[in-house]
């Protein structure tokens, strides 16, 4: 996401951010140059050492940026003083309009793990891992409050987030669903897949009645 | 997969092959070249031309050929004369086993479609959505039936596939679980997600009992 307010310098880094990732997500990581991505952003090579003084520290800074902006945008939408059900539900909305919104860097966060050196590598998944022990935490809760019915919560925190960030493979805005409609019926399989009892699933659907068949 | 029988240029076909999953898997399509792949098989570059004139008759070749594989496994797996929940449960077992032992080239075909020209992506797209559509039809058929409920069979069939597909991100043979209690689970997970009634869902699930908390 480009910043449009700043200094120079922190708007040609923002540039240069939004740059590579659509490069990245178009070529893959290890096909992108430094060259390359200054020529896109129109400025010398040079001046991108400044913000990146390596290619892999531009890639992990845009892998670390994504994976904080998630873990951010989960502590704003996280209710607190909330059961279970609606704790999932909360996730499951903000899981999914993050990713929709960022479907490039979502691409190249899921991809391009492959190229961070390993001290970046255990730096990037400690964030992943910190942000699917929440969901891990909902489902065990709900599970021994006796809302959920879970066999195994470890697999069905990584199905349900491999399900939902799936949705920025297929989902184009302006097609058949909109955002709304999908994370509706997202949420109605996520609460019908953990075995969430109907008096609590329903309580988690204030977006009711917006589906499609 | 390497062919192990065969003449010479069969053998080193299927190696070129598997070479290039690999590659492809590690660095991306676009930044391994020709050259990279002939010394990694052992052969001059010109050889591999015999067999893929372009970098993209690889490509290509290396999609297709899964897509066939996928389906041709589903030919020999899908049950006749069974209700829809058998035939779901089926559909599952085959895309966990099928993907699981195709990671690399699991991987390379889903990241690597941008990199077909417009013609043969329309290929292998063709190739998914009959592949998709053989779930849609099962997840339809158990609605009609009053099996299964379901708001909407096109996002319940691809969430379903990304939730089944996610396994070879995390799964690792020899590790916590192994292929047949990832399947009980993602099985269990599955009759939940599209609402299966009780009755059918148990009838679906032979591997009961196996599944850890």
């Amino acid at each position: 996401m480009a910043r449009t307010t700043g200094s120079d310098g922190e708007r040609t880094e923002a540039a240069v951010r939004e740059a590579a990732v659509n490069l990245i997500a178009r070529y893959g990581y290890e096909a992108m140059s430094m060259r390359q991505l200054a020529a896109e952003v129109g400025v010398q090579a040079a001046a991108l050492y400044r913000y990146f003084p390596t290619k892999e520290d531009l890639l992990f800074t845009l892998m670390r940026e994504h994976m904080e902006g998630l873990r951010e945008a989960w502590e704003r939408a996280r209710p607190f003083d909330a059961d279970p059900a609606e704790q999932l539900a909360a996730y499951v909305r903000n899981h999914i309009a993050f990713h929709i919104g960022r479907r490039h860097a979502t691409h190249v966060s899921n991809m391009e793990l492959r190229s961070l050196s390993p001290d970046r590598l255990t730096q990037i998944l400690k964030q992943r891992t910190a942000y699917e022990k929440e969901l891990r935490t909902i489902l065990r809760e709900g599970a021994e409050a006796g809302d959920f019915s879970i066999e195994d919560t470890g697999l069905t925190a990584m199905a349900l987030i491999q399900m939902m960030t799936g949705v920025i493979v297929w989902f184009r805005p302006g097609e058949r669903l909109s955002v709304t409609e999908v994370t509706a019926t997202y949420l109605s399989m996520t609460m019908r897949l953990v075995g969430a009892r109907m008096d609590t699933y329903s309580a988690a659907r204030p977006l009711d009645g917006q589906r499609t068949q």
